[in-house]
């Protein structure tokens, strides 16, 4: 790879610490953002956002605007799912994390929200990412379910060539011949990324698995691998969510995944900054 | 595969002849499209659908916004580009199809072109999908470069769902891990979709191959597996084109091309109706 | 890809026509190969050739040491196996080919069969490929499932380097993301093999696509794309079937793939010498 | 997946702890197998065990038959690589483990090494697998480069089928479309082997990456998801290595990483048991 593709993202640009709403991406703390798939009610966000701070989650992330494959399955609740989200957030004091799935959309996100998720079926969709470029607003940016490394780069240059500063990748799973789980957590690509570019990357084990029993550990493996933090789906009812039921972590199982996490940070000269009860 | 996920799109609802500017696809005669990947000047456009036409090409294709992985380069000519379309369209009686890569590009898209292409990176992209699917144009949906059969089937019905009632798909070959060629064709894809559903499908060989010397091939085969017709990259001077240089058919390559489908298309029991020079 | 790594397949070398027990393949006649997954008991194989035969098939296949992937799958009748396959080609005019799955089997079935076959599991076994290269016996070899072009040549190198003059190589679809078909033929690399290498290069539409509704049209793919012939599962009663019940013809769909095919490949410049009743 | 089609090996048989030349894998204890990619000469093995023993590795690995995709690559020393082999591993104190090409080599490889390697290449190779499961000896059975977690399973079956008891599986990273590292380690994957079967369950990040600067990190993913041990190649001059040169450690690599696995290796409840100097 050429890494004078990409010379905005590129490794001797630098090292950058992306900021969202007051909370380091990074640095040597690592970061946990929690919450559920979908935001489906104010009674289920704020559950989701209390459980998800005191397993030690500092940002709030949570469906708005859904992407589905089925034209027929639940959309998301819309700029409510968005005020929804502001208001727990401010209510919790976690900065919040949510998708736009068009152009048109970002203004609406960037409002509301502390930080726009690209997400992976958007990774390739460049008018959406020279928007949230331009907003001014930090961007979470997933790879896509079969983008290479470097077409994955070449999507972060996209955001900072339109303006960003501030870009945060995510590896969530690539796509593979194997369907026993829904992706690849592609570990060999986080510490790739590290050596690669200046910006700070985490791991999405959630949907690198699509199995809750294989959550956690895959969200270890991405922390020894070099990942600078976890998004990660709980709910405070993974069994009657909306959408991805079957990946979303209960309460407990969140905080023990923190618990756990915290350990193999410590191992691998990070930390995971845990709440204090 | 449960075809009651697309009911729309399933097969038991019938078989759908989609008219575009006046020319049927997915009736007894195959249709072949074609012109440059990018629209570049009026002169190359010209000269791109002139030897489409003399080809046998009843529909014209070109880039006026192109989706590229790097920011830096040939993003395509815009509006401008567009309008050159309509008047080479209208100059040459060809209709023509082109793409839009986000929603609020779609009426503008609708004003200039007879169909809107959805490009392979974003047929996930829903926005794009319900807004090509309102706008009452014909949509040309490419299928995603690592989607699946039923993936596509129901992005087609999200398009349905909108309110469009003229799809067709695009089976443009899929990403593998054998990069010799640029992507694979999936032949069996196109056998099964034309049991899977009512709509119409053609195959891109350029995308499929991204190598000259295979498109001719790679469009047989797809002729054979049972294709309604062909999206085909040809371009006046190839090594001189902005985009794809690799994979653009020189004028006589094209009407190679066409002469050797429409024999195959008569072994199968179609035909590639031959312009009477 | 650099054909100085591959210099005795490579296309400079020539042209070769193999021949399998007086059959020619890769000359301007194509070659249909057909029998059953598996050789289940003399009247089966015997009801199989005699339709293989008169559907225009000149050669007969039929597992007698068979890979399977569960240790409690049929395994084949073995050495039987062999018996009777020869027993019924020497019987009905057809010379046969049988895989061999170890070096120290390809002895026994170099006496039984006229052509030895590597199956897609044993693409990368050197030993093997070896074995079969040295035996004087005309050798079928499969690409493995998820093999490049370059590293099919290279075993096809690897056996020719052995004292082999006649290798024929076949494309059998290869691993992607998606299962709905069994696997994905590679027609574009079917293309590419033929401007590659100087072996004949013949199609399994059977493994590629691993449902019987698509065999035929998979197998139109192949020739329309320049295959020099096609090896098809068909088997008297599919239902029965000990092994890959799915995907093997009947002999009534086997007589119309021959017909079709023979209708493409006068399409194509080839000819499918059909038989005379 | 449906653990009734590999009983033997399903998680609901127990969990096994394997005894190779005393050291026991899949017990509390971590292993550390290290080695040459290829055994090349007695002074390059003895300093590779060395450094491998110094580093805390219990097991030595090296190829004396190296399966090779060009049949004009450096082929291994043969059974003179396997004397090499017994005897540094005598002096050493270290138990050997290599790779067995074809079922005849069994025998020959078991008289001389502790345990027998089953490649990549060679996990479908149902004779392979009989013969290793047949001898008495461990057996360390790879992952097929694209073979799913349900075929290496079965693969595994076919081993305790045949008689062994003692058979560890391998996570070497799978195919996929991106070429920047050779292939990718599945983690998830090992997490989920972890709970399918009871057998051990290793991980080699060497060809998982392909690339040295990667190693590490991907070893440190490998056990943060579960893996009970790694087994990574070392040389002790890699650029100087006749095969895999690129991701061979050197000593003092070799030695950092076996200090950073240690870490982890605690904070995930386990132990890499550390060379006393």
């Amino acid at each position: 790879m050429n890494a004078s593709a990409f010379p905005l993202a590129a490794r001797d640009a630098g090292t950058t610490v992306v900021e969202i709403g007051g909370v380091e991406i990074g640095g040597p703390a690592l970061v946990l953002i929690a919450g559920p798939c979908s935001v489906e009610s104010e009674d289920q966000l704020r559950a989701a956002a209390l459980s998800a701070r005191a397993a030690g989650a500092t940002i709030l992330r949570g469906g708005a605007f859904k992407p589905r494959t089925s034209p027929y399955a639940f959309q998301g609740l819309g700029e409510e799912g968005l005020a929804l989200l502001r208001a727990v957030g401010d209510e919790t004091g976690l900065p919040v994390v949510t998708e736009a799935l068009e152009p048109a959309q970002v203004p609406l996100v960037a409002e509301y929200a502390d930080a726009i998720q690209i997400g992976s079926r958007n990774m390739h969709v460049t008018p959406l990412l020279r928007a949230a470029g331009a907003s001014g607003s930090p961007v979470l940016l997933k790879r896509g379910m079969s983008a290479t490394l470097e077409e994955l780069l070449l999507a972060a240059e996209t955001i900072l060539l339109a303006g960003s500063e501030n870009v945060v990748l995510c590896e969530r799973g690539i796509r593979t011949f194997d369907s026993y789980t829904r992706n690849c957590l592609d570990v060999g690509g986080i510490a790739a990324l590290k050596r690669l570019t200046r910006l700070p990357v985490v791991a999405d084990p959630s949907h690198a698995t699509g199995r809750r029993e294989l959550v956690t550990d895959a969200a270890l493996a991405a922390i020894a691998a070099g990942a600078d933090g976890l998004i990660v789906e709980a709910h405070p009812e993974p069994e009657a969510a909306r959408s991805d039921a079957d990946q979303q972590l209960t309460p407990q199982e969140l905080a023990d995944l923190a618990g756990r996490v915290s350990r193999v940070a410590l191992a691998v000269g990070r930390e995971l900054p845990q709440v204090v009860s």
